[in-house]
């Protein structure tokens, strides 16, 4: 409406609450985290299982879907995890805050959609390659968006000193090199490529790559 | 129960929690945007492929569906962000005011199935106009919802200027103008007609035709 | 764990948040309200659709399934804006309170199935009586709910004369009438018999028969 | 960041808001619990209906998904009345407590799977066994994630003496061994089986195995 009082490239700040951005957020990880469990269906064990044994081996046939859902289902808990950090620190939300947080939902909408390719496909390199693929895309926009937040001038978050600041940015920048050695690993050890996920907890325990501890007032 | 002291077209005014509604929108919002992906399905690239070539050309077939997702998983964001916009300044919510929102979201609940038309009949019309008019129809009911909530002596929104209320509304007119003429050219534009949206992008830069930015007190 | 201070029946009474029960709810609506979307799909069009006038034909063809649709979308609004209603009253949740709201929930939750029925048989019977049935069985559980909620000696409502404590059971009261009334004419007009649900607009018109309007202090 | 004031086994400690753990446990519970009814599905039905005998039968003979929908959906109910009783108490997030919560959010959403099975395969052992095993791995992570928030030195917990944190310990050690009593009869019971549940209310009566019942100040 009027010029920015703050100067610089603030232009377009302006508040919304974090509290409905956290509330989207949080529906559309718990919605895209129980649509998993659609994969895993009935209607594939086949037709007429009558016999135990029968339903038993229909069920073991579906353990890779059983693997591709628990690795995917984890790691959505993990990046929730994250974006609750960061927004535990994000005090204003701009219109750039909530582009960005919109792009990084949208492929954690699309991730029900990979896990399925993976758990269908799991010898091809698609079906190997795209879910990673999808985690890498959803770390980057992170990545993005937590710098975003955090550039010194634009008083979006609160609480964070600047070593904070630092850490928790090379934090992000860690899960973004995990899922660059998933993809680059997955089309040989397939879902085993997502073990380069440890590297989060990892970091998380050395000082100065890692989102810092708060503690309650 | 007893009659109206504010007088006038306000006898139907009552407090019930902006929170509800907000919550209950939210959820609507991000089930639907969630909804998307399902058009997106395993099921749809054919029975049994083996080899690479096959997968990835299956997947490239699905591109048209691709493109209708990320469509309106952008618009319904945008949508969102818009309510979020409105609600920070409606502070009561009347009968009407619920009555009108539930008619905005039974809109949205309606965009996977117009979106899945659209990426299912690329080449027909109605697949081409449904997901389109949709859009037209959240976006009218979302301007006489605003209307609705800013006229004058309702005392139903709280911080905003005349000036601000007449520019909120015309920016809600935008997207409702961005929506005929998305209508009017699909038929010849297909999914292309929906850049028509980034006249509200435009808008929003243009005092006096765009929602005003509110400041952190 | 330990005996009741405040006498009487109140012994199973105890202090949980409404704010989750509210939350849980809300998500339950959203959800049921967004999954009947799911009955119109592009898979009942019918097969290999390649001409304009097939498409449309087909699209009308849904056009009792579109019927069903909105009737229970906007069924499942009224009723979520009572349940809105009524907690902006109760103060504090007890056991019993829980279990009720969990079976009016478990009814909220058939309604998609109920719907499915009805927009797939509207000329058979269980069609036509199951899904009005399905909102009776909603109704009647929230009167009780209501009920118990604003027994005298319970204090788990506020703000609420003796008055208007009495009007609004009478309100809830009407929402059953309606249903019963829709369930048994059902079998001769089918979705035409959810007109009786205009009692509940009607019926808030009127002093001693309607919800009291609140007002912000 | 730095070394841990508190000492102790707390250097993982660090606040995180229970709002946005309790957001996403409600929007996975409720999801859930909504899923649960894709599985009454008039697909299932048998093609063609078109005589009221048949429907009435066909809807009969998915008495027994409507008991497991019904087993199910109450169960789920518990369960998060459970999961809201205890962060009433708890007042601040560990990365544990996080990581424990979306391994029982793990659970929960698989319940709409193992209750599938044990609608469409009532008379064989997987079917029979599943749905009684995911409720024991939810309880007993949900045993597991209560110790370690009222373990006494790690101050997550508000509001319960010393006996109070006992006894519902000991409620929490009740929903297991319900669950195993569920499991070991299952093969011969079927959903019949699930009757054990009723330890739970009828535990919650008795001083020293209950959750305590907490009054409003």
């Amino acid at each position: 409406m009027n010029s920015d009082a703050r100067g610089g490239g603030d232009d377009e700040l302006e508040y919304v609450s974090t509290r409905r951005l956290e509330a989207f957020t949080d529906g559309v990880f718990a919605i895209a985290a129980t649509l998993l469990v659609l994969d895993l269906s009935v209607n594939k064990l086949g037709p007429a299982i009558s016999v135990d044994a029968d339903l038993w081996n229909a069920l073991l046939g579906q353990s890779h879907a059983f693997v591709s859902f628990v690795i995917s289902f984890l790691l959505l808990g993990m990046l929730w995890a994250v974006h609750v950090w960061e927004f535990e620190h994000i005090e204003r939300v701009s219109r750039t805050i909530t582009t960005l947080n919109t792009l990084r939902l949208l492929g954690i909408v699309l991730i029900p959609f990979t896990t399925s390719l993976s758990s269908n496909y799991p010898e091809l390199l698609a079906g190997r390659l795209l879910l990673p693929l999808n985690f890498l895309f959803v770390t980057l926009i992170g990545l993005i968006e937590w710098h975003y937040a955090t550039r010194p001038g634009r008083h979006l978050t609160a609480g964070l000193s600047e070593a904070g600041i630092r850490s928790s940015r090379n934090g992000a920048a860690v899960a973004v090199v995990a899922s660059v050695i998933t993809v680059a690993l997955s089309p040989w050890l397939g879902p085993w490529a997502f073990v380069a996920f440890i590297l989060n907890p990892i970091a998380d325990r050395i000082p100065g790559i890692s989102r810092p501890r708060s503690r309650r007032p």
